[in-house]
């Protein structure tokens, strides 16, 4: 099986499963109870938590537990809510569903939500965030990539902008953590959030890093768990190897970008032999994991079927849209006409990857859309 | 070691480690892929919830699944701000920090909250429900059975009075589970929660039942799961857990009350043999797993931290209160004095639990009781 479906989830990292293991199994205790079990399992939190904030240049204390990363985008953008009285989120047209739907429900709650739409590439400009940004804007919010198109968004520069206006800005770095460096001491990012399982972590677990004096409110009220700002028992297992696994992704990211990149590009030089195929997105802001095809003529659900069929796990647009047949709406924000969305596949990568599998993945897929196309 | 803080966090089921862990190893998949992995990672989701389904004689599309049992709460609770713009919650001074503090921002938002204090044994009476009981009252929300004191709560009563006066009834039942049968097809509860990690499943999963029709708001918004009402990527692995537990203590509770109250009682009895010790909460209506006792002019901070270097696991109210020092207000709402809510000691079984480790257990405390006495 050739796994190429890791923006969706990712394998776990060893080491991440060997620090979860003992959480799941010996030490089944309550962080918040005073024997020691209970403080076994409350130093792991602390430990993890400092990883976290190391592994971006924060605090330990800027950085909140979470059940993952749409439950972190939810806890950022519902924060805006209690942000001085100002009603209006800028955001974009290809943020992640969490962001999309939780400002959807703002806007329902009254505020006004700007989408701001991106180039044909992918890539939102920050001038056009400083043409709508004004007094009354409590948040922007902007992810640092993109998880259908890998695009890389000019985050540093937009969170620039609103340093410079006083607006607060929050980034989904999903997708970035690991194959961008994200240091919170130079970046000018007030609410980062993260997944676990999407970078070798296990399900269960994110985080939304909170720059000091962010004043973010919680969502889930009870025990005052995490400083307050949510509540509830603490994953230690999920916890724990997020900590450890933000600790691995960011050992060598540049490492990472040339092995991954060098597949990354090999894989579309051999798809773009495929006739009437084309790259969505950008061939030079893009995630080193990211390849996003669309085939004319092609309808890349059945694609999808076929492929895992001959042993190649992929996505159409995303995993989220993939179970629900509806139309990506990143791409049709890209300008893409209904022939190229219904003809989309998403290929992503990891370092589980190697070129064996790029070479026998590319062979697979050409000759799949060619049997789809005669067919 | 013995442990004795089960309600704050149970040892994990061997069958519910079995089936969480496949999808923490092999099958690290989302279960929104189209591909075989994420199929399968699907199934495991449909096959857990019909489970805790089938536990609970509850229908599969009644299950959504949250993180764990803050989560399971608060949704509950904030979903009674869409109930018909009906503005009053009746809760009770005894619930769990997650009902308590979720109707605080209930409050804060505008609507009433009314608490009905329980007697001296910790049991609400639904005769002090229906004084209060109104057209405008969105919801009730009583606990089955109370974390610190066991006391088990005329919850069926108390539903029957609900559904006659057509008020939306939500139990959390996180203790309760797997201790007393619970047939959604007999009792009046509109809403249901459990969580996972106190039932032998694993940490990161819950559930929210909600009978069919119940008007029910999501609090976490994105990709769309759980039927809309809670968005994130699924933990597949502790759903899974969370299944086989439902199933497993589901499975003969008469003779799990049976084994575990003829425990609970010789520990009842040895610890009634310290002087100046009272049990608190009820002899009769009380969960077959909790014994708390309150021993005059005790620290019972010291005195769990003294057990657990004698290799017993305790907690003194309950543990999400303990690492806070602050005083319970479970005990304090009985009507007990400082020195005994000072002097509480929650010894909580599991069906690991044999008979040496009690009366060994009960030695230990009487000896640590003494000698903090004397010292």
């Amino acid at each position: 099986m050739i796994y190429l479906d890791n923006a969706a989830s990712a394998p776990v990292h060893p080491k991440a499963l060997s620090a979860a293991m003992p959480f799941i199994t010996e030490n089944f205790a309550n962080p918040s109870s005073a024997h020691t079990l209970g403080r076994e399992a409350r130093l792991a939190v602390i430990a993890a938590r400092e990883q976290c904030a190391a592994a971006i240049g924060a605090q330990p204390e800027e950085i909140y537990f979470t059940s993952g990363g749409t439950e972190s985008d939810n806890l950022a953008i519902f924060s805006a809510l209690g942000f001085n009285d100002k009603h209006k989120i800028i955001t974009t047209e290809i943020e992640h569903p969490a962001i999309l739907n939780a400002c959807k429900e703002l806007q329902r709650r009254g505020l006004e939500v700007v989408r701001i739409s991106p180039d044909s590439e992918g890539i939102v400009h920050a001038e056009d965030i400083a043409a709508v940004i004004d007094n009354n804007t409590a948040l922007v919010s902007v992810m640092a990539a993109n998880n259908e198109i890998g695009t890389i968004q000019p985050f540093a520069e937009i969170g620039e902008l609103c340093r410079r206006t006083g607006v607060l800005f929050h980034t989904d770095a999903v997708q970035a953590v690991g194959n961008i460096p994200l240091d919170m001491r130079v970046l000018d990012v007030d609410m980062l959030s993260v997944s676990a399982h999407k970078i070798g972590g296990i399900k269960g677990a994110g985080l939304l890093y909170a720059r000091k004096g962010t004043p973010i409110s919680p969502m889930i009220f009870g025990g005052g768990q995490e400083m307050g700002m949510r509540s509830g028992t603490e994953n230690v297992a999920a916890i724990a190897a997020l900590g450890t696994a933000m600790t691995e992704v960011g050992r060598n990211i540049p490492e990472h970008r040339r092995r991954l990149s060098r597949l990354r590009d090999m894989l579309i030089e051999k798809l773009e032999k495929i006739p009437d195929s084309r790259l969505n997105g950008s061939h030079t802001d893009r995630l080193c994991s990211n390849v996003s095809f669309s085939f004319a003529d092609i309808d890349s659900e059945a694609l999808v079927m076929t492929l895992d069929l001959m042993g190649v796990c992929a996505s159409t647009a995303s995993a989220c849209s993939a179970g629900k047949h509806h139309r990506s709406h990143v791409l049709a924000a890209l300008g893409l006409d209904e022939n190229r969305i219904d003809g989309a596949l998403r290929l992503t990568l990891s370092d589980q990857n190697t070129e064996e599998e790029i070479v026998t993945a590319a062979g697979i897929i050409t000759e799949c859309v060619a049997r789809q196309r005669s067919g």
